[in-house]
């Protein structure tokens, strides 16, 4: 009896300083990765991307799951492209073509947070879980919503960073958000507390550290709350450098209750396991992107599979 | 050559001071229809809903849109209840349970405001789209996100009445919700406007008319950024009374633009099909039940088919 290798898929997380490529079925059975330099020639980059793989063993199916903004509808010119990033050389920058002209095979394609919640819903934090929100906490703040077992996107794609939030009790900090000032990114990513106290968040002791997560905990409680009431998840994992504040998710999972003031409540809200840390850090991406694969590659399987039988059912 | 009928279905709104049910399969195909009152009694009311239906004609599946909270999830053992409402003698009440029992069909179950969704999804003002959001805003503010054409829901429902939104300029009123105070249907919902200007929206005119409507736009659209930027929608229906202020929805549309500020905007979010009235007033609940009864019907068909598969290929 011969054993059936699992297929093997690639992976690319594309961000906007490395592309982090890996090919196999899963975090445990990668057979080849690396990491190629985002250049300022898509076309350069992603030729190294198809040798990477073309080098190693020819994918299954292709998962990318890249910065953005991206165009993410299937009918739209852009599809799988890169739109308006103010990164130099990227704007209008098609990854899917490239991509899926070397290789013929299906291609998945979704933001790098998309991608990310995957990877946690797969092998993560949320694992077995069809209704969940992963969020970054870094640089920047980023989160997508995994519905039905599927990210959510319909006109453009989430942007939770950017929802308003109240202002915590003596924070005077404007916010740094270039587009909205106080939005949940302007005052609670890594840049508002470093602005804050002259120091960033992993180098704060005392009092400082005491004042920067209590305030942390109050805006990011402030945007799960509104997480909570627009999609009602099973679950939400938070992931990112910011993540790390000492004492920072026992205080968030107490100030989210005590704003929700007890309206739609349920007692699991207010488990240890609704608030919950990512659990495979840096690998949530490229994690994803093997998922978006298979995705795509089951998704074309069911087409195939719709198409032969209509043809067969239908006299000739 | 006989013509087969389409399935009947059975659709219940089930609301606080009435049950509206109908019987047929489509807002142009309405057989039979009555309404209920909502007595104290669950089973007493419910047992007049069966009534209804036995007299006229036993449907292909039932449908039941109802006021929450509710139980959504399909394993738990209160699927298909009422949960913690105040209304006397309608806490823990089984809607599910007897009508399921009297017809032995399948039985579709969501909120009420899902209902609405999908009712604008099927026949309204979001025909044709698979992600949208539908809100109302009347005595309270409720919404739905239809993801991938099914309600979004995962541990409860959505509140999204319940968000936060920034204080617009120059209003000092301090919002009327019991849970959160100034929340969107805090300040937004007809009694807030009604409240702060001592007559009901709909009798407002000259400088309070035009107050209130520059106030209602910018809570709502600012209640709309964060959908926005939660569920990224294809579209955005708004129904209810306060929906019906002369002027709101261009102010609406216009001011969510201004406070999008830039960011995650496609020239899709300014077009005046973007944010848009319900279509179907008051039948959205009843129809969007219909819907509810068809995909349970659907449902079900899927799983025998699957079954019926998984039979013929385990060899005996």
């Amino acid at each position: 009896m011969t054993e059936v290798a699992p297929a093997r898929f690639g992976a690319v997380e594309a961000g906007g300083t490395k592309f982090v490529c890996l090919l196999g079925s899963s975090p445990d059975d990668i057979v080849a990765r690396t990491r190629i330099p985002t250049g300022a020639d898509p076309e350069a980059t992603l030729a190294e991307v198809v040798a990477f793989f073309a080098a190693a063993e020819a994918p299954a199916a292709v998962g990318i799951a890249s910065f953005g903004p991206v165009e993410l509808r299937r009918g739209h010119a852009h599809y799988g492209h890169i739109t308006s990033t103010p990164k130099p050389g990227w704007r209008d920058a098609d990854l899917v073509g490239p991509i899926r002209r070397a290789f013929g095979v299906p291609i998945g394609f979704d933001t790098d947070v998309a991608g990310a919640a995957l990877g946690e819903g797969r092998w993560g934090a949320a694992r077995g879980l069809s209704t969940f929100v992963y969020m970054t906490v870094g640089t920047g703040i980023g989160a997508a919503a995994v519905v039905g077992g599927r990210p959510a996107s319909g006109l453009g794609h989430t942007e939770m960073g950017h929802i308003s939030v109240p202002r915590q009790d003596g924070d005077t900090y404007p916010g740094r958000c270039p587009y909205h000032g106080d939005c949940l990114e302007g005052m609670a990513a890594g840049g508002a507390i470093a602005e804050r106290f002259g120091r960033p968040g992993e180098q704060l002791d005392g009092d400082d550290l005491r004042q920067a997560t209590l305030w942390e905990a109050g805006y990011l409680a402030a945007g799960l709350r509104t997480i909570v009431y627009t999609i009602a998840p099973e679950r939400i994992v938070i992931g990112g450098s910011v993540a790390e504040l000492p004492g920072l998710f026992p205080l968030v999972r107490a100030t989210l209750i005590e704003t929700l003031a007890g309206y739609g409540v349920l007692p699991e809200h207010a488990a240890d396991d609704f608030v919950v840390p990512a659990g495979l850090g840096g690998l949530a991406g490229p994690a994803g992107a093997l998922v978006l694969a298979e995705n795509a590659l089951l998704a074309e399987n069911a087409q195939d599979t719709a198409q032969d039988t209509a043809q067969t059912t239908v006299p000739g």
